[in-house]
């Protein structure tokens, strides 16, 4: 018995396709230090006659969000959607803007809401995240995100992820990695684009996690968002984020900030292979450049301590030809 | 350009292998009104040019795992694993038992143990899964499932599994679904068995979770659990459960008790075709007979309103030619 013609077209073509994304898998990426290391460290973990070999059920990546996949500047997008959609419910509600924080919220103006402090951003989230079915939720993340231009580049938030970092996904999973973000960011919010941007599935994000409630509303079955927060997926939370989900120690892992020390940590201290890599903003022409003083991102340990405990540092605006898509 | 023989074969097979499950699916399955419920909904939705079709991403099948993957009698097996390790831990340190449950636990008296309500149980399973690393408590659980023989049956509680719910989640996954486990048990416990036993990895385990915290000890850094409950995976939790993990509602899903009605409730009533199914223990002789009156797996509600909401009901006696593998 024979597969048919057609079927035996897409067989061949899925066996020489993986021949030539080998030709160059990461084509955004400048030929060098860390280009090399990553498809070296592909290359061994994925050779079943080397002494590297992983199983596929133990190819785990994981990369935070925010700085490390798609830019944070001038602040982490999901709080510059929460301030919108405070500011859309308060014309609603005007009651609602309770607080200085609120209030700067709703007027648009970053710089007093982060004169609130932690807490007023909390605050901000909190309103603008809660009270709504996690659906609902996400077709406002959706229809934000693909509409809506960043401040000071001319183009929309949706369009802000790095190509270079898209190609490292697909060039891991085309060697049968399985890709997860592990973020700061809420669940609910990154889950409503990961799919359609990054091609990573709903149940390989793990984030910070609110409260939620299971009801009947008018006969049909619902999940809201409840004030409040059950998990903050951030420092040591990332680790233990990890364990709880995915439930297996990760071999490749990409962070960009202090918040994604402890996750580089552990996951590169496993037995083993095991890659950590660090993303660097250096390119304030293309992109943005800060570190170790930033209020967002910072990352000061990890340039300290990272190189020699074996992490890649990329230096963004000397690796990578490209920034955007 | 062709592929080597080798290849060919290879690929040969795996387009002969779905003709041949086809053949019989799930043999251990009576055939009967379940049976083809089941065939005939999966034929339907994987079925390109049906009106019934669902891609890829969105075939998602959950179960429940205590009396729907396995047995959980005389009581769930984790409640007995937990009492086991009490007493393993006071031999070593008697002060440990300083609770009429916890002394019940050590001495191996489940009835006892059970007369002291939920809050002894919670005890006893707080300080069996608290002070250990994952790692180290997943290796007890896996230790003692493969090792210990069920109390009336001659078989290690690895092999307490239900053989047609094997065959149903290779079939599903046969057919491009996604299989997890959405289970009221400790997603740590279910972790250390369910890709070896059901085929299922651990990103596709949803339990109850503990608390966990992150450190660094003797240099090595590690997730340990803790005293204390993060998440109840039960009841109106599976369905926030699932929302938090898997972010996207299931269109097939499996339970045997009223801790799984919200679940099947709110997958069930979700758009298109949806496939809900209900475990009933009819089986005095192979397995047990239970359910309205049961203290474990507890299902009276279900068998009320599942076949009005079109939920097939499982008779374990009559529908399954073989319990156990």
């Amino acid at each position: 018995m024979r597969p048919e013609s057609g079927a035996l077209k897409v067989i061949l073509l899925s066996v020489l396709a993986p021949v030539w994304v080998l030709a160059d898998p990461m084509p955004s990426w400048q030929d060098g230090g860390t280009k090399s290391a990553i498809v070296s460290f592909v290359d061994d973990v994925t050779d079943p006659a080397g002494e590297s070999f992983v199983p596929v059920s133990d190819r785990i990546a994981v990369f935070d969000n925010d700085g490390t996949l798609w830019s944070e500047q001038p602040f982490y997008f999901q709080a510059l959607f929460a301030m919108e959609m405070v500011s859309r419910r308060s014309a609603d509600d005007p009651k609602i803007l309770r607080t200085d924080a609120l209030k700067a919220a709703a007027s648009g103006d970053l710089g007093a809401l982060l004169e609130q402090g932690e807490h007023g951003l909390l605050e901000v989230v909190d309103v603008s995240h809660s009270d709504i079915t996690v659906s609902d939720f996400q077709s406002q993340a959706r229809d934000w995100l693909y509409s809506t231009n960043h401040p000071t580049r001319e183009r929309p938030y949706s369009q802000m992820v790095y190509q270079p970092m898209l190609e490292l996904l697909m060039y891991l999973r085309d060697r049968d990695f399985k890709t997860f973000i592990v973020s700061g960011g809420g669940a609910d919010f990154i889950r409503a684009f990961a799919e359609d941007i990054y091609g990573i599935p709903p149940y390989q994000v793990i984030g910070s996690v609110g409260n939620h409630s299971y009801e009947i509303d008018n006969g049909e079955p619902v999940v809201r968002k409840e004030s409040g927060v059950s998990f903050v997926d951030d420092k040591a939370g990332k680790p233990v984020g990890i364990m709880r989900q995915i439930g297996m120690r990760p071999i490749f892992v990409g962070g960009n900030s202090d918040g994604d020390f402890e996750m580089l940590e552990w996951a590169t201290a496993g037995p083993g292979p095991r890659f950590g890599l660090l993303v660097h903003h250096t390119d304030a022409e293309r992109e943005w450049a800060y570190d170790r003083d930033s209020p967002v991102g910072r990352l000061a340990r990890g340039l300290d301590e990272g190189p020699d405990r074996g992490w890649m540092i990329v230096d963004m605006r000397r690796d990578w030809r490209r920034i955007y898509p």
